[in-house]
């Protein structure tokens, strides 16, 4: 029995840089009101138009300007049957569990549980199954809900268009180098001062979780566990002067590498996600593009292609060492972030509700 | 016999950003003199103030202001010992042989003579030696004066670094991104409008430079050519927002790795050049810096280190898949082309004059 | 007798940034249908899709893709009723009175025209009634058709906030002050080495056309002409690294200051503009906003107001020589150019047609 | 009698942008040596090196890396004869009249104490005899040493300007909107998201401030105290996407308006600082430079002229409402900041000590 529309959600985190992107892609969301914000202590109290320092160019919808700020505890969203957490790790991983106790299903951006077996991090045009183990959280730990992730922003567009890749010519090893907007770093996040006309070699914490992750999202459901894909992912992270949209550079090598670019073009654009995932609201349309011009995909010109949500791909060509390379876009605080959470939940409504 | 100083010099495409750049680094140069200014047909006749739209924070030098510009013609230069040339591709091709002919030694930014087997892409503190093939220039065609190339931008920082683990370690696979700054292209070069805000995934022609040229300078001397080293690069080029200073990102497997990064550190920052490199008044100080913070190095902190000659490498650490990764800053405009072809020069005044 | 919808119109200087915004906005118009594109000689004979370099984040409309280009000729746009024009201001002084002779009504976005006193300089919100002047247009030139010009990119926005101030204060004095994006000088326009991290306080015949357009759109019919209104304004014009939106920062002196802050905003924020001007497809909704957050408008977070078309406003305060202060941003290529050209001629086919 | 060279100095909030400048000029300074370093108490105990988040690309220098850093107290700086402090203001307030009163001498950045009309706001080329109320401070406020601040860095060059200006013309109305760099907002200061392709048109409490600061420069003493200028500024103050370097444009009314602008140039070129601040070490050379080109100054490319201490001006022209246009760059961190704090060092100890 489905629950009747709309679904009561709340948003954890609301007032940074992806909750605010949760409130701009909830607005006029076909399945989902927002019914609970919840921010920082400082905040708590206030309305939501007066704690944000809002950075988007669409304005603050209007149902949003005026709700209460709420407190970082559970009762504060009664009513959500959904809770989007767009939370800092450490409360993350301190408030999600209970809220999942309750009966809440998390849909999380937060990484703070992204290593455990029995979370899934989706990708639901990649691994909708993988929803699966959510029996294991109920039966290991008794929640009556259940937390799902969405991967670091970075891995999200990139294993896409690695999934199309994997099930055409198995994957072997993946060198990624990307280049990282600013608006990943939450706000105030970077400097002005060290991004302007530079680049920045470093983000924390990233390599290794670009290392890891899509390993997970194509791994395989096993025992109630996630069984790591059997690839090697070898990443350096960079940020760059741009506002929105990660771009990512990757050589492969496979094991049954195509006979030429074309091929793998092919693969990427026939790629076809699970059944479950095809006709959801944020289902991307299309899944991957493949651009051919030169040089494309860009961020500034490609990142909010399909609304965000869709990869883009673009100089596929033989790479000289080991078999493929290509560029990558993804927009990350949409389908890097909100807009992949989002479509998470709409996956777990349609399949568990 | 040395020459008696100043040696006089030319600089073709005088105007152009790496032109502006020779006549900077020249202005008070202990050994050099400029008497002649190379220009486009649309400039000759014109002060060399008149023609230029100079682009860096230095005033253009006294001498420079009132010099007339001159066409691409032999007789131009009549006078000059060297040739400073940052002519496009087309023009050098056809120029700078009938000035090797006459017996100027043309130290050259253009790519046209780079694939030539008996035409150096000289680096003075990696392969000095290479100056050897100008013997079989003379001999197979006859020149009084010879050709040296430096090579693509891209290409000089990175392959000092490799150089120092190359000697140390055995290359043997090299993955490299760049993220390059815009003065690169030259002016008006990129538009704004293509790179404000974003990252362009492509650069004509620069992947295949970067594939082969630090192979070349990596190389032997034999049977008066150079024989490639032997290695392998894989390349993706990039476009940045910046102004001046090319990142490099690489990932190198060797035949005998290092144990640790720290070993990899002693190597590039024990590197000795050549002796006959090491006291020219161009020589890197030092030759290879290595930064230990996490987020270092950075183009527009670090690429003027040395007075934009030296290469600053970081984040040297143990790769995944293969066996290290690093990041190395080289200046693009001083180092990349017009600083490293004014090295060369004095390389062959020291050695040849 | 209206024409039968949809319209024929034909798009001139089509592949420039402006000509981009043309496509992008007539694509899905409900009056309009485009049947030709213009182009260069250079382009004539390509399909758009081949010629442009298409540098906006929405894609090329399908119908778009193929059109053929069409050389600068009368005949090529055999069909049009409405031209809009995005040519090069010498062409357009050459061609736009050839359509109008032959009966197309040519909106045009070239300066080529806007001094004539019988063509009138269209802010539909703001000064409807100048397309009186049309008459003298066929009286005086004989032309079956007729030439109606939008402002400089910079004057718009400045204009309609202007307008509504004048109507209630009179203005005497305007010292303004502009701050503008790149796509402003089309592609590829400003080197970005001229403009990274940096401002060019210069725009070359700018400061001319503020100190002027305004005065001409706030001015009244009389005699067949338009005489211009009664102000002064001093400009000074600077490129800076937007990519869209023109901020302007203004101090007005006025014949009956308001009394304080609010009731300046209380009259932007009242304005009406002309009844025939209110309905129209393109009408700004709302005409003018006026922000209160101490820091905004913002080119980058307020340019996309209104889709483009609203005039934002802020930081309206007292100044301390004369008597008001305020900010002022608008979309430089769609308010300030295709968008304003298309209100224009929406008003022409609702009045004239 | 002078102090023997070299005097020792000390900088307060040594670590922020204004204070890693203070280290960068005073190293190698020819009168001055540092012997104390003042930080916030988190990092009291720490090396510089380690505690400072250096934002230069000169290296810091040898003998600041390895010095401790000291709290905020007046016996942390025992032995220094002058402090020079780039305290925030609130921390400004407090410990600079405990220093003077301790016979230190503050060359202060801080806005704390510029409204004291015992206080000079010094810019030795311009009002270098304002030093004359340091009695005022001895005989009123009993210190032995006294305090000496520099203004906000946007009117500090434009101040230099209108004092050339003022001399030959009589200033009576100045409108201008400054375009300022990220640096003078400190570090982290300016988010990238906010300032990334964007004008930020807001900056708190920056406008009052080049409201006044130049009519106290440009004022007279009397009385042991300053007596403002007799004229009025109207002050728009803007954040842009720059990391060093004011740009002003300016428009005046004066009461013996020049001619013409070469007459206003010649006013610039040919002024003649007091006589006692003509030849220290940080007298600028020159002190106004005036650009003829059309698109200058510029910040990227003249901020540093003259070391960044020399005031650059550029876009001499009639103004259509009142008389003169101008453009005006100077270097915020060096002349408009701790630069300038030094040269008033310079000016105290040649008249006082």
């Amino acid at each position: 029995m489905k629950p009747s529309l709309p679904i009561p959600v709340a948003v954890l985190g609301a007032t940074g840089t992806v909750g605010q992107r949760f409130i701009a892609l909830l607005d006029k969301h076909p399945w989902f009101k927002v019914v609970a914000l919840v921010s920082s202590e400082k905040n708590v109290g206030k309305h939501y138009a007066e704690a944000v320092h809002w950075l988007l160019p669409s304005p603050i919808p209007d149902w949003a300007r005026e709700m209460g700020l709420k407190s970082a505890e559970p009762k504060a969203i009664d009513g959500a049957v959904i809770a989007f957490s767009a939370l800092p790790s450490d409360v993350a991983r301190e408030l999600e569990p209970k809220l999942a106790e309750r009966g809440i299903w998390v849909c999380s951006n937060a990484s703070a549980f992204r290593r455990e077996p029995d979370v899934p991090i989706l990708l639901p045009e990649v691994n909708a199954e993988h929803i699966a183990v959510l029996d294991e959280q109920k039966r290991r730990r008794g929640w009556q809900g259940g937390i799902v992730t969405n991967s670091n922003c970075t891995s999200s567009g990139l294993t896409v268009a690695l999934k199309a890749l994997d099930e055409a010519f198995g994957l072997q090893k993946v060198f990624v180098v990307s280049m990282q907007a600013v608006s990943g770093a939450g706000y105030p996040g970077v400097a002005s001062l060290d991004i302007l006309g530079n680049v920045v070699p470093y983000i924390g914490g990233e390599e290794a979780k670009v290392e890891w992750e899509p390993r997970k999202m194509l791994g395989k459901v096993e025992d109630g566990g996630i069984r790591l894909a059997d690839f090697v992912v070898s990443a350096h992270a960079n940020r760059v002067s741009v506002v929105d949209g990660h771009l990512v550079v990757a050589s492969l090598a496979m094991r049954n590498p195509p006979k030429n670019a074309e091929e793998a073009i092919a693969a990427m654009e026939n790629y076809m996600p699970p059944v479950i995932a095809r006709h959801l609201p944020s289902t991307p349309s299309p899944v991957i593009l493949v651009r051919r011009e030169p040089d494309r995909p860009q961020p500034r010109l490609d990142a909010t292609t399909g609304d965000g949500m869709t990869t883009v791909v673009g100089r596929v060509r033989p790479d000289p060492i080991w078999d493929l390379k290509f560029v990558v876009v993804s927009h990350n605080t949409i389908r890097g972030a909100a807009g992949g959470a989002i479509y998470n939940a709409e996956l777990l409504v349609s399949q568990m509700l």
